[in-house]
């Protein structure tokens, strides 16, 4: 009651990069989200809802290609009364909170602890078209076990999750590699100069030599250009890892200085994968060349292909692919990926393939973080907007749109009465609402029902009422009746009749089955 | 790749004020949920998902009780690259984005617009116990209609959702008042002085006096006082109204100044509550003696209650009660309360009842805010925790803590038969899993299982799976067993048995259903 000071009207905006979800948006996502914890569940994990707000130190610092000042995340200082301020952060994925709630609750949690998690994540990028500060991911984790059967298993139910929500067998591929084969064959990479060319090829021999001659080529731009594959070919690759190359608009792009042998080997190794799994396991044995950490790799992905093969994944679902790289730094074995292969007209109307909708990885130093104690731990995140719009591609989201039945307003005096027809309606289950607005125009009434998509619109004045009868409208008819040039197949199934008020429920049940038939 | 600098370990803590929520937690509150959306559904509203983050003038100040710096919403500054900022904050209930979301959107939106909405808001309050700084709130709202079938429709709609979660009938009141009756009696109020006492009693008589020697009570003031009447009785009201009074401690807490009599009719109005709504709707006319808004309020009473006893919702269920206060500052007019009325004990273990769970009303000025046209608007809030916690004290919470099927690793080179298993019982739709964690002490798998609730563990060594066996043990009848005194009644029902590998599904889904049925 307090009078407001005077101010300028606010804007009705969301802030730059949010936005809102309405109807259908909401509801399918919730479908597809339910669907996917009800696999996550039968696999044996469990929910876990972390508080949306972290401290800053808790949530570290991994996310990729940070162009932000506030190195993408959202933050804010928050002060006591002493005037002493902590960091506190919204969660950029569901997996740093993960390893600090393993971390605090891990007494109390069983180990391995499976969870699964839901929930919006916010990153302080720069917006654009289609990409938005607040998403939804949705992870399953295994922490506290080394067992490459962990990572199995998230292979598998990864499959069963696409297949579940609708992505039919043969439309996608769940692509497994190791981030130890890549350290395999990508650390130690030297450039190609004067004192590394004089080297000894043996690496024992070489070690004999003076190290703080050697020049090693920087394991991440070897890896972001490997990530460039798509785009330059395996001759790009080459050219970007050795003396550079020209790119489109004809500017020179430098190279990283390997030699064209360790080039080779690098671009051979992306594309490693043999007709079967064990084809690509025996190339990658032979590039490898004896790398201790490389082979401790293939045999991790050795025995999760046993595993899943075993239950009957085949590599028509799994598959080890050495191409996948994950972006994340905090990765450190197995790493894997799902694909959907099926075809999509890009903004050009050009086919490509759908691509990524899932990823995810081993990561045995996170929770180390915070307790000094190695806690390996393996887990993957559904990128939910992907996934809902793969679904959407495919015509696989469910057909949950219709509005409710609307009871119109005739006569302004008889409301009680149509919130008893509504009442009834509800309790038989039916959707259904009276017009709120103002009555005055029917016109105004019929075209709120449209807007509603109402399947069906109730119609009594005072001639109904005295009568003990309605109206009912059959709205989707209408509709159907009103594209449609011939009448003709129509013609048995009036889009409006009379029908006694007791009936009412029984007619319009009748409708909607019949909608929903056909 | 790149070394991370040195840092002192992260503490493994939520910020103050927040927690997590795990398991059951998560899933009850989430079944909850989706009943109360399937009874918002069913009624016609639709689902909208705003962003968590708004901009700090779109969220506006309407928060009661504020004593925190930041007004009681967690907010920061975003910069963009000229070093203009912006203030964003968390959203601190789902009330102020709909206004901002109506406004935004309204020439898409259906008028009235009918929408639902759930999830966690933020408040940047000081935390306290069973008092967290985010908190989920589950809201449905009518947008663009002043009609009191809007405000009666939520008012049944809130009973209907209160019988469907598991609160009974009788279990249950929702009461409402309305603003517009509480102004027509606390405005104008007189501070008791030798002005005022000279005044015409008539008060169009006395608006002929001159106006600026008058002292008015304050409104807000009197509304604070008049919520302590469940604290300090009529009489200590009263007290408080007028030359003020001795709390317990023996401190003086001064009065507002009002005549007497002018308390008296506050303290009546507070207990106005007849034995049914019309002597209610009496009682409050006699008081109003003719307050033109106060008439109007009552009109809209009479309107509801005359609505809603057309649909069979009598004052068995909602009630007119004009004690009903409610915090907000942007009512203006019916405001509603749903209120448990069940006794549960206090932590001093006195008997009490369990008071609100929900409320609500109309706001009529909250869109004119962004629009500058009035947009007539009325909704109700559920308190998602609260009615949680009254479901778990009537025993209502659904029983879906139940673990998955642990199959017990004793050979580590039979994983894969174990995952065979998993696989299996997962297809049946068996919630299960293989033990992953170190298999070389069998205590600890059968402890894993009794942590995760396990009700089966499956046991398999060579011996077994050379006989084409496996071992099955009952972990629900063996903790009844080492409960219970006497064998006799489980004699039947052995809880560890051997069956052929191939009969474990069905053996397993016995064991599970005589468990669900017991």
């Amino acid at each position: 009651m307090a009078k407001q000071k005077k101010q300028p009207r606010p804007k009705a905006i969301t802030p730059k990069g949010f936005r809102d979800y309405f109807g259908t948006e909401v509801t399918r996502r919730k479908h597809m989200l339910d669907q996917i914890a009800a696999v996550y569940h039968r696999y044996g994990f469990d929910a876990l809802e972390s508080s949306a707000v972290e401290t800053v130190e808790a949530l570290g610092k991994f996310l990729p290609d940070v162009d932000r000042p506030n190195e993408g995340v959202f933050a804010w200082q928050e002060f006591d009364e002493k005037g002493n301020g902590d960091w506190m952060a919204l969660r950029y994925d569901l997996t740093a909170p993960l390893a600090r709630v393993y971390a605090q609750h891990r007494n109390e949690l069983p180990t391995p602890y499976r969870r699964y998690a839901m929930g919006p994540v916010w990153r302080n990028e720069k917006p654009g078209p289609g990409r938005f500060r607040q998403f939804y991911q949705c992870d399953a984790d295994t922490v506290g076990t080394a067992s490459m059967a962990a990572d199995a298993e998230i292979c598998a139910m990864l499959a069963d999750t696409l297949e579940t929500v609708g992505i039919p067998r043969g439309d996608y591929l769940v692509r497994v590699n190791n981030r130890k084969v890549m350290n395999g064959i990508l650390e130690g990479l030297l450039i190609d100069n004067e004192v590394t060319r004089a080297l000894p090829r043996n690496l024992e021999d070489a070690l004999e030599t003076r190290m703080s001659d050697w020049q090693f080529a920087d394991p991440d731009a070897v890896l972001r250009t490997i990530d460039k594959f798509d785009k330059v070919g395996a001759d790009g690759v080459v050219e970007l890892l050795t003396t550079g190359r020209k790119d489109q608009s004809g500017a020179f792009i430098e190279g990283l200085g390997l030699s064209n042998q360790d080039a080779s080997r690098v671009v051979a190794f992306m594309g490693a994968r043999g007709e079967s799994n064990e084809a690509t396991i025996g190339n990658l044995r032979a590039l490898l060349d004896g790398s201790k950490v490389g082979t401790e790799g293939v045999d991790e992905l050795e025995q999760i292909v046993d595993l899943l093969e075993a239950q009957g994944y085949g590599p028509d679902r799994i598959v080890i692919d050495p191409s996948v790289v994950r972006g994340l730094g905090y990765y450190t074995g197995p790493v894997y990926e799902a694909e959907l292969t099926f075809e999509i007209l890009d903004e050009k109307g050009r086919k490509r393939q759908f691509g990524s909708v899932a990823g995810g990885g081993r990561y045995d130093d996170l929770v180390k973080r915070f307790t000094g104690q190695a806690v390996p731990a393996t887990g993957v995140s559904i990128g939910v907007d992907r996934l809902l719009a793969a679904l959407e591609a495919k015509g696989r989201l469910s057909n949950d749109g219709q509005g409710p039945v609307v009871v119109t307003v005739m006569d302004k005096s008889r409301l009680a009465d149509y919130q008893a027809m509504v009442g009834e309606l509800r309790q038989a289950g039916i959707r259904a609402e009276v017009y709120l607005g103002n009555p005055k125009n029917f016109g105004n009434q019929l075209k709120y029902a449209d807007k509603r998509n109402s399947p069906v619109a109730i119609i009594a004045g005072s001639d109904e009422f005295d009568a003990g009868k309605i109206q009912i409208k059959d709205l989707v008819l209408g509709a159907k009746i009103a594209e449609s040039a011939t009448l003709e197949e129509w013609k048995e199934r009036p889009s409006q009749f009379e029908c006694a008020r007791s009936d009412m429920v029984a007619k319009v049940r009748e409708i909607l089955e019949a909608e929903n038939d056909g």
